[in-house]
Parts: structure tokens; sequence; C-alpha cells
């Protein structure tokens, strides 16, 4: 149920769920409220009036009983329960939006403009990775005495109609006590030879079933498989039940290799010391360990009835689980030892599972478009669509494909952590305390901010520092340059150490005890990596003949870009200046492509295709990317031709603030 | 050079080679000398006048001067150089032979009629199971920085017309250095997925070809490959040139396992103690490991320059040998866990060669009826024949075949470790001091006895026996159900402790300083043993409504089967009484299977098809067996008919020594 609610004097209206928070249905409507304690109440700066409409917002301190009869409540501790009017008080008001559009909550808070229906893959049967049959054998008599493995063939040929299968020792080893120990009664766990254990096999398609497991008893109705997307940063997974084909649990954890490096590159590095390839690979299984841990405690499951696991990652994590050489990853010409990696088993990597189960890995393109992007691409459905289509894996490294269901091409450019809250001064992961939404009044320059968990400022990430930036430069504090205008009236922007700087939260209103700000070296380091990402799209694009404006649709995967505010993306340059329409988040790509894969043996066959498919352009030695990369380093971009309708916006917006300051 | 030597006074001639030993060439014409202390010329027994022709001898103390210018010699000391004529005097003298024929020693010596061109597979194509593939890469540039893996596999299809490949995480480990440490020029070892990694594929052509190793430089001229027979005695090899196609080298050495047990039944036992197992897979391979060490130092060799290894072994060897559980091969209904074994790694089984080396193990049929029976039917070409063949592998074991190109009916029968001198009570392998020629005059019972190495009897070996119990019986000595004739006039027949026996060696002229005899015991377990096998060749043979008429070839293969005098064999029964044209001994043919399948994998796909056509029949609870066997326990047989040939010179012999024994 919506509800329609309407800010005073400026009649801004947006829709919202019933029960939302009114701070942050302001900043969804892009409607000043001077706040800056993050959300948690304390700063008591968020005062507004309650002029009409139900909601529930008890008396703080910081409202006296006079005012809260007259309709004063604190904005972040607001809920809202039906049409209202809410009249922002004088201090609080800045600048008039420019225009009005229909705006609803759920579209505006985060995405502006995210689709409901998410792009996937289409197209799929239920028909899994491993499949568990059982099978009742007559026990051997002297007239009827073949081998075990001869009798259970032949139960399997008869039951089940399957003929051909390969097998392995560990399973002939096992065979005699458990035909025996279970009266004769077993299951066969039997799994589709993925075709990435040939590198270029044409006929994957008669290859034999592999037996990989028998266990006494019936045990079929407990097939599961494990997905997951081994990241930089952070190690994710669902677990999957093959039968019903559906996710039982999911969960997160960082991955331990971030104590021997925060990016491939310091890790690579670390794995040429002796016994460091070995640690990493050991920390990053005990990471996975630890996921799995907690997927059996979510779902009551057991470690024994997992049958496969499918991991994503990028070249290196996926080289690094594998025990394979990464140096050649980090030196020119960046080579990777394989793409396509053979199957192993999963016990033999340190993970904890029973020693039968296999590790799928998806294949990789090139040293930086892994098998995450691979596993993007599957997941999204790019590949069988005719739409042109433009995939974008926005993190310290920023992978992009262009292409659609005939062709696909990609690069990666390198972006550095700032969007990650890397090199930046306060910058922070998506943690409790976090900055996420900020708004600032082009007058007072006073802030609104919003913090993860509403908890005091502790830092600012990655979507935080998208609307720090974009609202630094839509409200004329800093330049397109990306330097603080020097005539500004407020001490919240002032010079520091590392240039000027805009406070976000003072000491006495932060989590830490300190200022928190954002300083013109941070915004540096955020106009490169903005810059890098659009110049490695335009490459991409030019080198195929194409623009943004014949883009169909753009893709925004990574758990990070759920939480891109997009209009402000694209003020800055992140994003191409294209109808908001056009954009999809698809959370993380790289987990939804493990995940079909588990259920899927035909997509698996697609992995094969789409990494083969996936024609790499290196950026490295790319003198067209550096001239558009030089280019991108201006916001939103030197040509605003690029960017015309976001130019156009801070054009007409910088013009009536410059009008407004002077007028004040 | 031949030279034709005749003995009198009974005008016998043979054939022998230049410088042949004359008391061999005695028994080898079925001529009767006294010979007592195995030919080592210490009992001076032997003494025979030389009438005409040249021999080399010289003056021993056994003859005084005065003989020796009469021409009085040592037979066991004397070599034939020319045409000559020997005279054996009167107390050697036995029975004159019945029928006179072309003798020639060569053929007589031991086997009677071997076929000079022996049984082989034919057809097959020098197309071995790895090759190796010299590669040669460009360096990666920025332009041109596709995977290492992908690199490589470029430079195999340029270069070689190779398209799919499979490979090993292994290779894949090792490759980026190994590329880079030689400078891009590197050697490819492939192999096809053997047909028995797949139970049942039909479509093994299809495989694709699997990258095994990845050498820097190029070292495609060195491609060795190992065949082995793992024998529950004897660990055989062969190093194989998988280039020129060549043997460089062969070699045996006991099977440690010994220790542990004599035979298949009780290795089983020792195998199901704790450790035990896994002590009985670790000294198998260390005997592999010695047999390959001299191997090397043969042929001069690396075992870096091996690239895969086919073993065959009875169907208990191959189980110990790769670790799989043995135990249900001893109890009813004999179930072994499989009969097509999964390639494995050599090194994982202990067997010390580069760990990228397979180990291609021979399928097995059943319990007792092994790989090393199928690699004899693919070396021996009995799979390509139109003609009806008895294939028959003597030993504790014995497995018999019967089959051409279109069938192929098998079992197996315990014959007791007899015939290699278990459960004899002097029986003896065929080490230096085995009697190993006998014979024995009908009316003064002395014997001629010849040993290996002519060294002083220490025991009698599997060939010694054979002609012992024929000589007895033609001689009269025992009766055809194997007991002692009671009224002979000589103290070499005696009652012992364990029934009657006979003397073949008194005390002073063994090498043991006792006596050594023959027993009633002895005899009967030797009658068991050839009883089993009898019976079990005609049950095959009836069962497929066939008779011994019917047969065309029979072969005999084992390293035992070298040295077994055919025609005795068949006076006890052993052999079916059929012409001996239709004999072939074929020697190790398990060894020649696993050397053909490392040259040809033409031939490896036979191997699946053989395993697959061969049908067992089971004898344990077989009603028509049992009573054969019975009926076989009689020398050579309760039924003449079966015996035509033996029957009538036995019959013939007997009246003639029954009629001049009474004169004497």
């Amino acid at each position: 149920m919506k509800h329609t609610i309407t800010f005073e004097p400026d009649n801004t209206t947006i829709r919202v769920d019933k029960g939302a928070n009114l701070l942050e249905a302001a900043l969804a409507a892009d409607v000043h409220i001077n706040a800056t304690c993050g959300g948690q109440g304390v700063c008591g700066k968020c005062r507004v009036v309650i002029e009409a409409g139900e909601v529930d917002s008890e008396k703080t301190e910081k409202i006296d009983q006079e005012e809260y009869e007259a309709g004063w409540r604190q904005a972040c501790k607001t809920a809202l329960l039906s049409d209202c009017t809410i009249k922002i008080p004088v201090e609080s008001r800045g600048l008039k939006r420019l225009a009005v559009q229909e705006l609803d909550m759920g579209k505006a808070e985060r995405t502006v403009s995210v689709l409901d229906t998410k792009p996937l893959a289409v197209g799929w049967e239920l028909d899994p990775m491993t499949i568990k049959l059982p099978v009742e054998l007559t026990p051997p008599t002297l007239k009827d005495n073949v081998s075990d493995l001869s009798r259970f063939s032949a139960g399997l040929r008869q039951q089940h109609d399957i003929e051909d299968i390969s097998i392995d020792m560990r399973c002939v080893k096992s065979m005699p006590e458990v035909l025996r120990n279970s009266d004769w009664s077993v299951t066969a766990t039997l799994m589709a030879d993925p075709a990435q254990e040939s590198l270029l096999s044409p006929n994957e398609k008669n290859r034999p079933l592999r037996l990989v497991r028998i266990e006494g008893g019936d045990t079929s109705g407990q097939n599961l498989a494990v997905a997951l997307d081994i990241g930089t940063t952070t190690v994710s997974a669902q677990l999957v039940d093959l039968k019903a084909g559906r996710v039982m649990a999911e969960h997160a954890e960082y991955n331990k290799q971030i104590q021997y490096g925060a990016d491939v590159i310091t890790r690579i590095v670390f794995a040429q010391k002796p016994e460091g390839a070995e640690t990493l690979q050991s920390v990053v299984a005990s990471s996975i360990n630890q996921v799995m841990d907690e997927l059996m405690e979510q779902s009551g499951s057991s470690k024994g009835s997992i049958s496969c696991i499918v991991s994503a990652g990028n070249t290196t994590m996926t080289h690094l689980l594998l025990g394979m050489e990464t140096r050649y990853i980090r030196e020119a010409p960046y080579v990777p030892a394989a793409n396509f990696m053979p199957l192993v088993w999963a016990s033999d990597v340190g993970i904890d599972v029973p020693d039968c189960v296999q590790l799928c890995s998806f294949p990789a393109v090139a040293s930086y478009v892994g098998g995450d992007i691979v596993s993007g691409i599957l997941g999204s459905g790019v590949f069988q669509k005719e739409e042109l289509t433009l995939y974008m894996d926005i993190g310290t490294n920023g992978e992009i494909v262009l292409g659609n269901r005939d062709w696909l091409a990609c690069a990666a450019c390198s972006m550095g952590p700032a969007f990650e809250g890397g090199g930046i001064k306060h910058g922070m992961r998506a943690d409790l305390g976090a900055i996420e939404g900020f708004h600032v009044n082009p007058f007072t320059l006073e802030p609104m901010v919003i913090t993860v968990g509403r908890k005091k400022p502790q830092g600012i990430c990655g979507s935080g520092l998208i609307s720090v930036l974009a609202e630094l430069l839509s409200a004329c504090v800093i330049d397109r340059n990306g330097k603080f205008v020097r005539d500004l009236s407020s001490d919240r922007v002032r010079e520091g150490r590392f240039g000027y700087e805009y406070v976000l939260a003072w000491a006495e209103d932060s989590g830490t005890g300190h200022d928190i700000v954002i300083n013109e070296v941070d915004i540096e380091n955020l106009i490169r990596a903005k810059g890098a990402l659009f110049a490695g799209c335009l490459t991409l694009l030019e080198s195929l003949e194409f623009s943004f404006d014949d883009l169909d649709r753009v893709i925004i995967a990574g758990a990070f870009g759920r939480y891109i505010n997009l209009e402000k993306g694209k003020q800055i340059g992140l994003f191409p200046d294209i109808p908001v329409e056009k954009f999809h988040f698809l959370g993380n790509g790289s987990l939804l492509g493990s995940r079909l894969v588990c259920l899927s043996n035909g997509m698996l066959h697609e992995v094969e295709r789409i990494a083969k498919m996936m024609t790499n352009i290196e950026l490295s030695d790319n003198q067209s990317f550096m001239d558009k990369y030089m280019g991108s380093l201006f916001l939103p971009h030197t040509d605003a031709r690029f960017f015309p309708h976001v130019s156009e916006y801070l054009e007409v917006n910088s013009q009536m603030i410059q009008s407004e300051r002077k007028t004040q």
C-alpha cells in the first residue's frame, strides 16, 4: 500500500510504502532537510512540521511539548502511516526541485529506476549438475557373480536407462563395503562431465555421465549444491536444493585473504613469497568453509548432502583457490595460466565437503575479465537477447561487457579502490555508521546525512561518495574539475592538510569523535576511478562503432551496485547519460550465474560458449583509451555532448544557485 | 649347425646343436643313462663310451686312464662337437624306445614341438598409448595475451592439427613456469583417454586426447612405456620405446608380497589385517620399482622419459596394487570390486615415476580370470583367428579360455600349488639344484637326474615333477592310481613316513644331505592338480558342445609352461592327447599383451572388447565339473578314450616291462 507524501512549501511529492521513514523519503524526493547525526535522532536538526496525515513519531527531547503539539517532529524518528503533507522549516530549505516528476520512493531511493523484473537468463530447464538415483540390486550368487561395479552398472541401466558411465577410483574403492553394508540398496550420484574439463570439445553432449559417489540407502532426496562467488573482498554463497530447484540459504563472509592485501595485485605479490600461495589458498578455503557452515546452520542440512560446488570469481581469485600460478597475471603482458579450469576435488583445495564433491570453476576470459563476469553474463541473459547491452561490474577493477546474443566484447579498466572507500580519507565499507545518503543545502551548505543502520557517522561508503560528489557538484560547492569553490561563506568548507575539504559531520555529531570530511585528494581519486570506467565503456563502444545512444540496456552488477543512486552516478559521469529506464541493477550477477549452472547442465554448456564468444579488448596499452581517460577527468566530462541532460541540469542549477547566492 | 647323435645299442638318434651336453641329449632322446648327482659330475654314474665322433670331455677322477683311452667319458661332462655314436653301458640300459621318430634336441628337450612362429596378435599399427609432440610458441604481448593454456592449445592445433584436448590440473599448474623457463619451446605428452575409464562407452574413438605432461625443450625423442606383468610370484617388465616400437630392456623380480603369503588367498587374508592392504600395495610397488631400476640400468634411460605404464595381473594382484577391496574375491560367491579399472596416477600407488604418468590396468573377467588372461588372449591373437583355440595358463590357479574371433569362454580351476612345488615334500622352484629332467630305468629303477644349473639335487621343480610322475608311470613304478607297485626289488622304492616313496637322490648325492624323495601324498596332490585343469578344459569344451578333437590349437602360457615336457605332460593327463603340432608355447602372454597396448591404441580398444566377450563359466558349484574332476583323478584318466594314444603307449610299454621283468 502506497501513500503520497507532499513536501511544502515546494509541493514536491513522492509515493512511499506505509511505514517509510520520513528523512529517507525526503532524501529520495531530493528535498533537503538538515541532518547531521546520520539519522540517529541525536542532532535534532531534522525538525519538520506534520501539516496533515498520520505518522508514528514519539516526542523526543529535541522537541518541547509546545512544539510537539504544534506538529513538530524529528524526520529521522518519523514513520509515515498515511498520505501526509510535511512542511520543511526555513532553516532547512534549499533549492526547489527543477523538474517535477512522478517519484516513487522504492525506485527513487536507491536506483531511481530499477525495473521490477530483473534481467535474467531464460529458457533453462531443471537439469542439475549432479543427479542422485536410488539403485536396488540383487545380491550376487555363484550363478551370478559379476563384479560389484558390473552389477551396479547393470542396475543403473535397467532401473534408470543410463548406459554409459565413467567412474572414479574413489567410488570403486568404496563400492564393495557400501553395497554390502546397505543390503544392496544404494544411491548413485552422477554428474555430467563438465565441458571445462575439455578445452575445445565440440561434442560434449555425448559425454558419459561420471559416477562420483555411491552411498548406502536411498538418499536421492538430499541433493544439494553450493553456488559460490569468490570475491576479492567477500565470499558469497547460496545453498541450492537441486531436486526442488530452489535456494535454501544464502550467506556471505569477508574473504580472509584481505589480511594479506586489499586487492588482487597485493595478493599476487604475497603469493610469490615462500608459502604465500599456499597460505592464500588455505585462508580462502577457510572463508568458504565458514560461509558453508552458516548455510548448513540456516538450512538444517548436513555437508554430507552436498554433491557439487560451482564457483565464480575473478581470474586471480580462481587461480589462487585452485593453486595456480598468479605471477603473470600481474606482470605485463598480463597472462593467466588458464582461462578454462579443469575440475578438481573440492576437498583437494581445502573445502570441507565429502571427498567425492567436485569443484567446477567458471572460465575466465582474460587476466582481468574473470569467471565472475562470465557468470554475470550468463545469469543476466545478455547472451540470449537481441538487445545491445552494456554490462558493468564496478569494483576496484571495473569490468565491462558489450554485446548481445550474437557477439560479446569485454574490457577491464583499473578504477582503483576509491568507490569502495580505499584511498579516501574517511572512506569505509557499507558497515554501520557509513554515510550512504547525502544532500547539501546550496546556500547554508548544511548537510543531510543518512547512515547505514542510522548510527552516528563513521565515514563514507561507496554510494555515499557518489552522492557526496554529485551533491557538492550540483550545489556548486565544487566545480567541474573537482576543486572547491573558494568564496563560500560556510565553515563547512575549509582548508585542511590535504587541500580544501568539506566537513560532512562535526566531531560532536560523528561516531569517531573527529570531523568527517571529504577533501580534494579524495575527489581526485574518485574522478580518476569514474573516468577510467567511462573511458573503458567509450573505448569498447567506439571500437565496435557504437555510441551510448545505441544501447538498449545497461546492466549494473555487483553487491555495490545495489546501493548506487543512478541519477547522481550520471551527474558525476560514472554512468552514461541515457534514460534511466534502460538501467537494470542485477545484484550479485556472479552468484546468479553459479546457481544457474548448479541447476542446469544446458547452462553449463552456455558458459563455455559465452567464455569463447567474449573478445577481450586490452586497454592497458590502448592509446585511444588513454585519450578518452584524460577527457573523462572532469565532472561529468570534458565534452558535454556525452552528458547532454546532466550538463543541461547542472547548468540551469548552477545559474539558479549563483543568482540566488548573489541575492542573499 | 646340427649334428646327429646315435645311441647304441638301440640305434636311437637325435639331432643336436654343436656343443650340446651329452646327458641332456640322451634325456631328450628318451635314452636312459644312470645319473644321480644332477649333472654336476660327482656321482660318476653317467659313464658312456664314445664310439665315434668328436667330443670335448676332459678326463675326470671317475674315469681311470685306461678307461679314458678306451673312450669312456662322463656324459654330464661331455660336449658334442660332431656327429657321434655313443654306446650306453649295460648297467644303464633300460627299455628300447617304442617308436623311432625324427628327434631334434632343441624341440624335444623341453617342448617336443614348439613352433618357431609363436602365436601372436597381428594387424596392429604403431599408434602408441602416449605421444610426445614438440610445440613452439610465440611469447605473449599486450596485443596477444591469451592465457598460457590457450596459447599452448592454439600451438598444438596449428602445428599438429590436434583440436580437442582435455587437461589435467597438474599440467595447468606447471605450465606457466615450463613455458617461460624454456623460451616457449616445449614438448607435450598426450594420451588417448583409455576406454577403461568408461565402463561401457560405445564411442571411444571420439574421445579427446588428454594432455598429461608439458616439458621444456624438445624431448619428443624420449617416449618410453613400461609393460608390466604383476604375477603372484613374479613381477616382470619390459621397457618399450614408443617411438621406435621396440623393447629396450626386460627384467623380472620376485613379487615381495610373497613374504605375506605364497598365493592369492593368503594375501587376501593378510589384506584384511590392519594396514595389511596398505602393506601389500607398498611392497608390490617396491618390487615394480626394483624391476624398473634394472630396466633403466640396462637401457641407460631415465625414469623421467617414461610416459605411461600398462599393467596386467590376476584380479587379486590388480586389486591389491590399486588399493581396492579384495575380501569378496575370496568369499563365495567370489565377487571382485570391479573388472574394469579406472586409470590412476602411477605415483599414487607408489610407483616411482613422474607424477604425470598414468597406470592403465588390464580389465579382468572374474575373480579368478584376471587381466593377465585378457592380456594373453590379446597378445596371442586368439581373438583374431577363426581357429578354435584352447588357451591354458598353468599355475596355482589354472585359467583356461576357449574360443576364437567370434566368441570366448573362460573358466578358472583351483589346481593348488603342486606344480609349483607347493605341498610337495621336496618341491621347490626352478632354482639352482632343482631336478628339472628325469628318467628312470624300469628294471634297475636307477634314475637319470638333471638339475637346474647342474648342481647337486636340492628338490624337484614343476617340470621335474611332470617328468618324475610320467616316468614312474611309464616305467610301471607307480600304477594308474598313483600308488607304488608293491613288489619292486629296489631300495629306491620304500615305505616312508608318508606312505611309499621313491628316492630320486640319496643323501650322499643330494645338495641337502638328505634323501630326496617323491611320495604317494605328493603324487596325490599332483593328480588332483592336473585333474582339476583337465576337468576344467573338458567342462568348458562340453558346455559349448566341443570335444578335444575339435581344437585347432592349444596355447600354453606362463613362464612355467616354457619348461614343461609336453609328451610327459600328456602321459600324466595334464595336457590333452592331441597331436603335438597343435600345441604352442607362448611364454609370458600377459607381458606380451601389456606391451602391445603400450604400442597400439587400437589394441587397447580390443582389450575392452575381449574382456566383454569373455563369458566366465563358474566351476566352483558346477556339478558337471565335479563329476569330471573325480574321473580325472587317475593317470592319465579313468576313461581311456580321452587319452587314446597315451593309453596305447602306456599299455604296450607296460606289457613289455612286465614281460621283461618276469624274464629277469
